[in-house]
C-alpha cells in the first residue's frame, strides 16, 4: 500500500496574487501533490485552510501517514484546538513536512518550542543547496549541490532546535547561509524542515525539489501509532516487574 | 558578581500534607535555595505560585540568570501568559532547571514540543543514579554513581525530545530505568531536566543532589540576552551584504 | 533484491569452549545469520576470523550492504589493513552493526574514536532493555521493554560519543543500568550499536533479539556508496560556481 | 589560575614560504598564542613539530589543559605514538581546538573515525561567517556574522560526524558553504573544529578570529582528568551493588 500524504495548503495567495496563480494554476498544494505522485509508492491528496476544520479531520488524519505544511499569510486562522490535534498525531508517528514560510505555522513552532525566527528578503535571488549529509535518506540519489534561480531569502540564525541531523545548507547570493534541510523527532513523529518554496516563484515546477520532497516522505514515514506516549500511568508497587515493598511517605492523592 | 538563581515553588504539598511539611519546613523551594546558596558564586531567592503573577513579574525575571522550577499538583494553574512570558525569557538566554513533576509543567511541555509522559510508581524504593558523561560540566566532582534510598520511579517512555546530552541514567528498584538528567537548548537558553525530588522525600537534603543543582546553575549560566532570535526583520535587497539586483515577482505586502 | 547482511563471527570461543559450542553448533554467527534470514526481506552469510583475509575481502565487502561484527577474544588478530578496509566501506554507505563485546572491536573503536570502555559482569544475571525512543526504525514493533534472564552486565561510564539517538537501556538485576542501543552516522555509513549476546548465555535464541537485529539490517541498509567522501579535490577557481578572481598570496604546491 | 593553552605549530610554511613567513614572523603557533594572551584568563604557550617529541612530552600535556592544532603539510610526519599520547589525553578530559588544514591531521581524523574530507580552493575569496547558535559560550559577544576578506575555500561535504552543535556556517564568495564551527566530546574531552586559517591570509591577525578562538578555549576547559575512562575493569559478583548470585555459565578465562 502506498504511503498516504496529505499535502495542507493555505490558499490564499493563489486567490489573491496574479504572480502566484498564474505558477500554480491547482494551487501550490496540487503542485506539491502532483510531485508526491510522481512516485507510485505515494498517494498524495490536498486539504486547505478553507475546508471544515482546515481538512484536518479525525477521519482525514485516520487516513494520513505523512503531513505536508505550507502556510505564510494566514497562520493565526488555524485554530488552535486543530493545531493540537495535529501535535498529538505527530507525537504518535505521523510524519510531518514543513515547508518555507511555514517554520512560522502554529503547528511547527508548537513542536519546536521556539520562535523559529530568521531574517529575509524577497528579491528573486539564486539559491544554492549544498548537500551536507549525502549519506541520509532524504538525500538519496541528489547531487552535491542544486540551484534554485529565484528565491527568497532565509538568514540565520534560525531559532529552532539543534536538529538531529542537518541535511543541507543554502548559499544565497547576497551573502547569507541558511540550515535548509533539518530533521526532528517528537515522540514517534518524524519532523523535516525543508526551506525552499516562495510562492511567486517556480520552486515547486523543480525537479530535485520534488525528489527531496518525495525522498522525505518515505524518511517521515512510520505506519505505527503510539498510543502510549499519550498518558502518563501509574504502574503501582503490585505492579512492578521485581519485587519491592512500598515504604516512606506518600501523598493522598497523586494528582498525576 | 554570583549568578541570580531563582528557585520557583508551587508551594501547594508543603501546606496540605503533613509529611511534605516535615521534610521541607521553609517549602521545597526554600530548602532548594539553600542548597544554592552553599556555593557563594550563586545568589538564590524563591517566588511560589501564589505570589502576584506567580512571582513571575517582569522585574523578577529582569534579576534572574537561571530559574529553577518545581511543581506537581498545580500545573494548571500557572497562567498562559506568565509561560509564554518566561519562555520568551529562556529563548533570549535565561537558564531553566526542571526538577521531577516539573516535567509536566507548562514551561516544560511548551520548550519541548512533547507531551513530556512517563510512568510512575510513589513506592519509596532506591533510585541509583548513574553519570554517563563523565566529562559534562554538570556531573563535575561527582562519584561513578550516586543513590537515594527512597524515590518516586520514573519510567521510560519518557516522551521528550532527543536530548543535545544525556548526563544522567537511573537504575529503579522494581525494574525500571530513566533518562534522569537531560540537556537543551532552546533559542539561547540552556534548559537541564533533573529526575528526582519527590516531595515525600528527602532528596533536596541529599549533599550529591545539591551539587548537581549547583553544577547545573553554572552549566546553565548564559550573562547575555539574545533580543535578535525574538523577530523576523526583513534585509531589504539595498541591506544585502552582496550586491544583488532585485528580479521576479513579489508578494505586495509580505505578512510576516 | 533482499538486503545482503553479513554476519562476521570471531569463532574462537565457539572452539574451545564446551558451552559455548553447545549453545550455538552452528557458530554464533551461524545462529545471528539464522535469525536474519527469517526475514525474506535479509539475506544473511556468514565469515569469520579465520578465513582468508578474516573473510573481509574486497569481493565480499563489494557483496555487503550491511556487516554485523561479534568478536571478544581476538580483537587484536584482525589486521590493520582489514580494519582500515571496512572503514572506507563504512564510510562510503555500508550499514554497521556491532555487537556486544565488539564494542572493544579495532573497526568500532575506530570509528568511534573513542576507547569505548565499561565496566563488566560475567554472573548470568536478569537483563531488562527499555525502548526509550518507540518511533524509532530499530524498536519497530517491540514491546515497552523486553527481558533477557541471562546476561553479562556492561555499566556506564560506556566512553563512546553521544549517539545521534539512544534507542534501548538496559536494567541490571545487579544495580547497573547501560545504553544498549546506539545510533551513529560516519561518513555515510549507518552504525548501530547493540548490547547484549554474551556467548554463554542463549541470547541469540531469543525472538526479541531476532526482531532488533532484523529492524537494524533494515534501518542500516543504505544502496549507494559514497566514494566523493573518499577525497578532498582542488576545485579551482577556474571551476568556481561564481565568478570570481583569484588574488592574495599563494602556496606553490598546495600539499593536500 | 588561568587556564593552561599550548598551541601546537606545524612550522613548515612559515620556513618555506616567504609570504607566510612575511605573514607570521613569530611563526602561526606564535600568533595564535599572543590572540589567545589577550586574555588575563589564558597563558598559551607554544611548540612546533621539530620539538623533540613534537613539543607533546608526557610533561608539557601535564601541563596543557586546552591544546590547539595547526598543522597542514606534514600530517604524516606526526609519530602515531604521540597522536595516541594526545588522544588519551582528549578523552581524560584535555580540551582540543583544532584549526583549518588540521582537519587532515593524525588527532582529528582519529578522534572524528572518519576521513574529514571535504573541496577546497586557494583564491583569496570572501569568507562571511554566520552564527547560527547565538547561545552557544563559543559565540559569546560576537556579533551576527564576520568577514574574512581574504580565505581559502572549504566546500561541503565535510565528512564528519553530525556535531554535537553547530555554531557557525561560513558562506564563500565563490559560491560554497561550510559548517565553520562544530562542537564534539570525546571521552571527558571536548573538541571545537574552526575552519578558517589559511597561512597566506592574515587571518589569526583578526580581531573577532581571536575572540573565538579565546572563547573556545574557555569553553574547552575541563580541569578534571578521568583516568577512569581508559579501563574496562571487571566488577566481580561480590561487588554487586544489589545482592546477586553467580548462576549460568562462565568463560574460564576472560580475555578483556
Amino acid at each position: 500500500m502506498p504511503i498516504r500524504a496529505t499535502v495542507w495548503g493555505e490558499n490564499v495567495h493563489e486567490k489573491e496574487n496574479e504572480f502566484v496563480a498564474q505558477n500554480y494554476p491547482e494551487g501550490m498544494h496540487g503542485q506539491i501533490a502532483a510531485l508526491l505522485n510522481e512516485d507510485s509508492g505515494i498517494s498524495a491528496s490536498t486539504v486547505t485552510l478553507q475546508d471544515p476544520e482546515h481538512g484536518m479531520t479525525v477521519e482525514k488524519l485516520d487516513q494520513t501517514d505523512v503531513l505536508l505544511w505550507w502556510g505564510h499569510a494566514a497562520h493565526n486562522d488555524v485554530d488552535d484546538a486543530i493545531v493540537d490535534r495535529i501535535a498529538e498525531r505527530v507525537w504518535q508517528g505521523m510524519g510531518l513536512i514543513v515547508l518555507h514560510s511555514g517554520h512560522h505555522s502554529k503547528i511547527f513552532r508548537k513542536l519546536m518550542g521556539t520562535p523559529a525566527n530568521l531574517h529575509w528578503r524577497e528579491a528573486g535571488e539564486r539559491e544554492r543547496l549544498w548537500v551536507v549529509n549525502p549519506g541520509h535518506p532524504i538525500a538519496k540519489g541528489l547531487p552535491p549541490y542544486f540551484e534554485l534561480e529565484f528565491e527568497e531569502m532565509y538568514g540565520e540564525p534560525f531559532s529552532v532546535p539543534e536538529p538531529l541531523e542537518t541535511v543541507f545548507v543554502s548559499w544565497f547570493q547576497g551573502g547569507e547561509i541558511f540550515r535548509s534541510g533539518l530533521t526532528y523527532r517528537r515522540g514517534a513523529g518524524n519532523i523535516f524542515y525543508f526551506r525552499p518554496g516562495h510562492e511567486t516563484y517556480p520552486t515547486y515546477h523543480d525537479k530535485t525539489v520534488g525528489k527531496v520532497l518525495r525522498n522525505a516522505v518515505h524518511w517521515a514515514f512510520n505506519a505505527d501509532r503510539h498510543e502510549l506516549l499519550m498518558s502518563a500511568p501509574n504502574r503501582g508497587v503490585e505492579k512492578a516487574l521485581e519485587k519491592i515493598e512500598e515504604r516512606g511517605a506518600k501523598l493522598a492523592n497523586h494528582p498525576k
